[in-house]
Formats: C-alpha cells, sequence, structure tokens
C-alpha cells in the first residue's frame, strides 16, 4: 500500500513556507509501514489541482492532501476533489457550531466565508480539528482513499495523530509492522556518533539503524519490522543496549518529542529541586523553554534576565569589583550571577548564562565564548567554559541547551529531596 | 517561462529531512520572474525518477532537480537523465582534478567511486561546486532546459547563485520582471481581512494579491508584473495605499523576515525608550524574542521571570493585600506587576504578563485569559484582557506578540527621546 502526499499552497511555489507537512507525513506513514513514493506541490489553482490529482490516482493508492481547506476564496481542496469525485458538498452540523461558538467566544465579528470551514465532502468521514477551525475529511471512492487535513501543521499533526492514524492502522492490520525508538543524544557530534557506531552501522539488518543531526543535537533511530509490536521491540533492545554499551553517557532521553528542558522538569520535579536563572546573553530562553511544559510552579519559581551590565550590579548584586576586574564575561562573574540568583530566589539550585553571543561583526573573536556557571545548595559553585560558533542565535540555542544538560547531569547525580 | 523543481531523494520521502531546496529555489526563481507551478519530490529509484521527468517535460520548460549527484549507489540523477535524453555520459576533467586533490589533502584515502562526481552528461555547462565535491550541470535539449545541482544546501545555494543565476537572467531577459511586497498584520483574523478586502481581491489583475495566515499573525503579498522593478513598484505602491486606507491600522510592517519584536526593537531604539518586563505565563519569551537581534542593550536592560505566586511578592514587591484581594491573574495584579518592574529595572515602560496558559487540563475554562499590564513614565498604567485558546504554547506566543503590538502602538504615539 502506498501514498502520495501532495501539499497545496502557492505560499510553497513562491518559496514563502517549507514544506513541513510532508516531512511530517511521510514519517508518521513509515511507521504505518506505508510507502510514499511522491511528494507533489500545488498552488491554489482549480486545473493544476485536478492534474496533480489524475496523476496521483495512477500511482497511489492513498491521496494525502494537506492545505486549502480555509474560508478565503484560494481555498478550493475540498471543492476541486468533490468536483473531480463526482461527489456533493455539504455542511457538517457540528464544524458548523463550532465556528460559530469560537467567534461568540472570543467576541469576534464572524464573516460568513467562516461557514465555508465546516463544508465537507458528503459521505466523508469527518476529522476533527482541535486546535482550528476547519473540518478535515477521510473519503473511500472506488478503491481510492483521500485524506484532506488543514495546512498550518499545529492543526495538521495532532488531526492526524488522534484522527488519522486509527485508520490508517486499521487499513495496515494484516501487514507487518515497523516500530522505530528514537535515542536522543547531546555533546556529540554525528560523524564522531557514526564513527563510534561503525560496526553496528556496518552490519544492520532487521533493526536498522540510522543518525540524524539536528541544530545542536543527534538522535539515532533504530527501526524494526515485525509481526508484531513485541516482536518489534524486543528487536530494538536488543540493539539499543550494544548502542547504550557505547555511546549511552550522551544518551539524554527516549523519543522524537523528548527534549532536554522536558528531562531537566522530569528530574526537577521528581526529585523535588527548585531551580532558578540569571541569564544574560541567553536573554530569557532558558527559562522560556522550560516553562513550555506545565506543573512546574513548585520547582521552578522564576529567574532573572539580567541583560545588561548595570542590572547584574544593581539587581542581582554582582559586585561591582568583580566587574570591574574580570569583566562580565567570566568565570568570577559567573560564579556569583549564578550564587546571587539562587540567594533571591530562594532555590536550591541557580544557573548562569553570561557570555558574547555574536555575531562577529558586534563581539569579533570572542562571538561564542560562553561561561555557564551552577550554584548548589552544600556544593561548591562549578563554572564552565565554551567557545561555540558565531552565529548569534545558534549561540543562544546551544547555550541554553548546555545549560540544561549541566542541570540534568547535576540533577542525576544528586539525591531525592521528595518527601 | 515556467520551471518544475524535482527534489530526488529516497530521505525526502521517509520524512527524515525537509525540502528546504524546493523553497529556496522557489524563492529565487519567483525573483527571477519564473512561474513555479510544481514541486516534486522521488527517491533514489530509476524507474520513478524518469516518469517525474517525462511529467515534468509535458509541463514545464525548465527543470531543476536537486540530489542524487553524490558517489553512492543511490546517486542516478544524471546517470537516469543522460539516458532519457539519449546523451552519454563524460569524465569532466578540472572537476576530477579537485576530486584528486582533496582527498590528497586531507590525507584521506579516496575510494573510486568518488570519480562519479567528476562525470558530467556530455555537452553539459559544468556549474562548479564550490564548497562541495559534485558538480552541477545545465543542459539544453530540444526546446527544454535541465539543471541539475547538489542535495546539501549549503552547496546548493552557492551553485545556483554564482552559476546558474546569471543563465536564467539570460534566458529570462526579455521577459516581464516579477516583484513582491509582503504587508505584515496583527490582531486581525484571515476572514476578516479577506471580507475586508473583498472589492480589491476580486477586482485583481495585475498586480495581483493574496493573505496568509500564519501563528497569531497574517499577511498580505502583493506582487506586479512589469517590464522592469520601478514599474512593478509603481503598480504596488498604488495597491499598498488601497490596503492601508483600509485596514492600514493593523499593518505593523513590511517584508517576510520582518517581525513584531524587530519593529518594537526599532522603536525602541530610534526613539531612545528603555523596556523591561515581568512576565509569569509567557516565561521569558518575550524577553528572549526581544534580544534575538543584537544592539539593544541600552533600550532593554533586563527583566523578570515571576513564574510563581511567591516571586511576584517576595521579588518583584506586589502586594499581598493585591493577590490576596484580586488573585494573580487580575486587572489590579497585571497594573502592579507592570509598575514594580518599571521601577526596579529603572526603565520608562514596563510590561507585565499574567494568565493561565493552559491546556483545559490544567486551567479549565480559565485557560487563556491573560491580563497584560502596560506602566509608562508619565501615563497612567493600563491593563489588557484577553481570552485566548486552550493550547499552552500557542498562548505563550500570542501573549508576548499581543505585548509587543501593544509596546509598539505605545511607541508610535509616544515623542522621541533621542539625543
Amino acid at each position: 500500500m502506498n501514498a502520495e502526499i501532495i501539499a497545496v499552497g502557492t505560499e510553497l511555489l513562491l518559496g514563502q513556507i517549507v514544506n513541513s507537512n510532508a516531512s511530517y507525513l511521510s514519517k508518521e506513514l513509515a511507521l504505518l509501514g506505508i510507502d510514499v513514493f511522491n511528494h507533489t506541490v500545488v498552488g491554489d489553482n482549480d486545473k493544476r489541482m485536478r492534474e496533480a490529482v489524475k496523476i496521483a490516482e495512477e500511482r497511489a493508492d492513498i491521496l494525502i492532501f494537506s492545505g486549502g481547506l480555509g474560508p478565503t476564496q484560494d481555498d478550493m481542496t475540498k471543492q476541486v476533489l468533490a468536483d473531480h469525485l463526482g461527489l456533493p458538498l455539504a455542511v457538517d452540523k457540528a464544524t458548523e457550531q463550532k465556528v460559530v461558538q469560537y467567534h461568540a467566544d472570543m467576541e469576534r465579528e464572524m464573516s460568513e466565508n467562516n461557514r465555508l470551514q465546516a463544508v465537507v465532502i458528503e459521505g466523508a468521514t469527518v476529522l476533527k480539528n482541535e486546535t482550528g477551525l476547519a473540518a478535515g475529511m477521510y473519503v473511500e471512492h472506488e478503491g481510492k482513499k483521500y485524506i484532506l487535513l488543514p495546512g498550518p501543521p499545529n492543526e495538521l499533526q495532532p488531526m492526524f495523530d488522534n484522527e488519522v492514524r486509527p485508520i490508517l492502522a486499521k487499513l495496515t492490520e494484516d501487514s507487518d509492522q515497523l516500530v522505530s525508538r528514537v535515542l536522543r543524544l547531546f555533546g556529540i557530534g554525528e560523524s564522531q556518533l557514526a564513527a563510534q557506531l561503525e560496526t553496528i552501522i556496518d552490519t544492520q539488518t532487521n533493526p536498522t539503524i540510522a543518525t540524524y543531526a539536528e541544530e545542536n543535537e543527534v538522535s539515532i533511530r533504530i527501526t524494526a519490522k515485525g509481526q508484531d509490536q513485541d516482536q518489534c521491540n524486543q528487536l530494538i533492545d536488543q540493539m539499543e543496549k550494544q548502542v547504550r554499551d557505547i555511546v549511552g553517557d550522551y544518551i539524554y532521553g527516549v523519543g522524537s518529542e523528548t527534549s532536554l528542558a522536558q528531562v531537566v522538569r522530569d528530574l526537577l520535579v521528581n526529585k523535588d529541586y527548585r531551580l532558578t536563572a540569571a541569564e544574560s546573553l541567553t536573554g530569557g530562553l532558558f527559562q522560556s523553554s522550560l516553562v513550555n511544559i506545565p506543573g512546574l510552579s513548585l520547582n521552578f519559581i522564576g529567574g532573572l534576565v539580567s541583560y545588561s551590565e548595570g542590572i547584574k550590579e544593581s539587581v542581582l548584586g554582582v559586585s561591582e569589583e568583580t566587574i570591574e576586574q574580570y569583566g562580565v564575561v567570566s568565570s568570577e562573574c559567573a560564579e556569583e550571577m549564578a550564587d546571587k540568583v539562587k540567594e533571591m530566589f530562594d532555590a536550591d539550585i541557580g544557573i548562569s548564562f553570561t557570555g558574547y553571543a555574536g555575531p562577529k561583526e558586534v563581539d569579533g573573536d570572542k562571538a561564542g565564548i560562553v561561561w555557564i556557571g551552577l550554584a548548589v545548595t552544600g556544593r561548591e559553585t562549578q563554572t564552565y567554559y565554551y567557545h561555540f560558533g558565531k552565529d548569534r542565535n545558534g549561540n543562544r540555542k546551544r547555550s541554553v541547551l548546555t545549560g540544561f544538560d549541566l542541570v540534568r547531569r547535576l540533577l542525576l547525580e544528586l539525591p531525592s529531596q521528595k518527601k
């Protein structure tokens, strides 16, 4: 069974946005054991959309569309498809009610074209949109399957996850199962990782193993084929053990949705430690990443963005002497920042970030020099030196992740404080 | 004249990487006035690649390939195309020399398959690869043009820039120019915007106008065709004026790379105002967005992440009475937070964020209720109430952007303090 992904939208053809939906869907379809042999992108154009559908019908069993389900004139995916299939359109009452209610709640005037988002192809299984208004659709017609999803990724992904995956899983029930596990690593580069895992990589059959580099991290994907999930997972367990024996120290978590911030959050909550931060170059990014996930307010109570030199002294209380003698980007300053913010927020752990974010035009050769301070109750405050690259936002992100990894490793050592 | 972009690579169909090359090329082609009506992705498969080429030849004048030029077994783009066109392959001596030299310099053993990267379609214009080894190609054959580029973006982009652009510019010399301008809006939904611009949208010919929804923002793209850039810009100016007459209040900037944070930053620097923030639910995201761009440290000196209730009192100084009487998510608390942080950081403007980020499971119906406080020297502190959605990170991002828009509008009113 194979699928073709058809992304609809002139903005894609103008290069205004990247087709991330195709990648997301491809990954998910691969896990379901469904082959994808073609991606297609067409614009908001009736004729060319029809042509794309006809071509796809020649070579795919499942056609998955993203985009073109909105309320404007350019949105025509369901209209074109309905006409092509010779099926009428109809209003889905539940979706219509939701659209009307949304505008009432927001105390916002609703223009009539919004109702279009509740129009579906007659006979379709309506796919609920939890994060937006436009209804998705699943249509079976003359042996082919058509799935219509909204364009915005934050609407498409939950809809696929909740509504489409069960449908496709049922379609592929009798095929081999594919199960993937992703190991997440920090602190090692991809070519080094590939070199260390060379033997495993060269001798792989089932499971398969592949390394991927992301910004500042690497991951390992182990994929097993088998008759059922259990058999797959057993094969993966074996290979995972081999991998951990070699590079286990760098593995911080499992799962493609896991993040260093999430792992730190879980450790803070489970071991009941309070964390605070004083951020200079990172400007709030560390703390912001931490509060992505709810349920943290007992263990992260707040922190400081001490962006300028003056604020480090006046608000945070770093001594004038320290700054005059060593400068703000120094081991001494990082140490004091960590100690002071820990005290100010009455925390168990205080982390500080000070450095030259760059770019090169602003900070010259100093761009990328970062000190991270880590103060812990009952231990000597440590400071860590890094010399990253020249890219400002790259340095900020890398500093934040490095900070999270330091806190993670620290928390793994510390005893639990949970009562 | 139109082009089709064909990206080659099974890793794309497995969703391992995103097709950023198609976006890059589309943007560049649009600027050259070359229409792109289709993107296609195929895997490292002879048969399906040929099919894609045949389909593209039916509908495009220019076929641009990315990927499949490397030294491994999976790399077959030039071989498949040469065979399809009935042209032989030949070794390009200059490229071969470069490949051999590279390995000698690196003291690296060169496996013979590396020489493949110097093989080109006979008669092709060889496109030099400045950042990698594989040669690119430009082939004219029976009225069609074929451009073969390497997959890695850091090889493709310079090759396009240096080698391909001049060729395409020559091809389009006598054609019309295409110029686009993007207007950025905040505070209005896409369907409302489309409704207000209905007349302009319905009567468009040249320029064309389209609306796009992004997360929390909308944009308007006006694209004009003309003999030269000046003529295009004049046409765009006329339509932009019509648009501003209707929805100008929501337009915060021009350009697809512009952001609310950037606009606020520029206003802070140009009018010389100091800004600080006390962030609760947003957790540092507002401040972090501000420091994305360098050069701000005189106008943003720092701020607070006052995540928990206790910190609002102990560090920020919000009175216990206020919190007991009104709660932390209230107009009164937002007002005091803004006043206190402005005082603490000795700023001209203090902004505060307090609310229930959600999700629904945590905050129930209160999810999405946000108060933003805005304190300005010499003015009465204002507070603003919002009821956003149920998505935690959506609410945080939306709060941040709403905060930026409030600061933006405020700064537009205030007189410059610059000496």
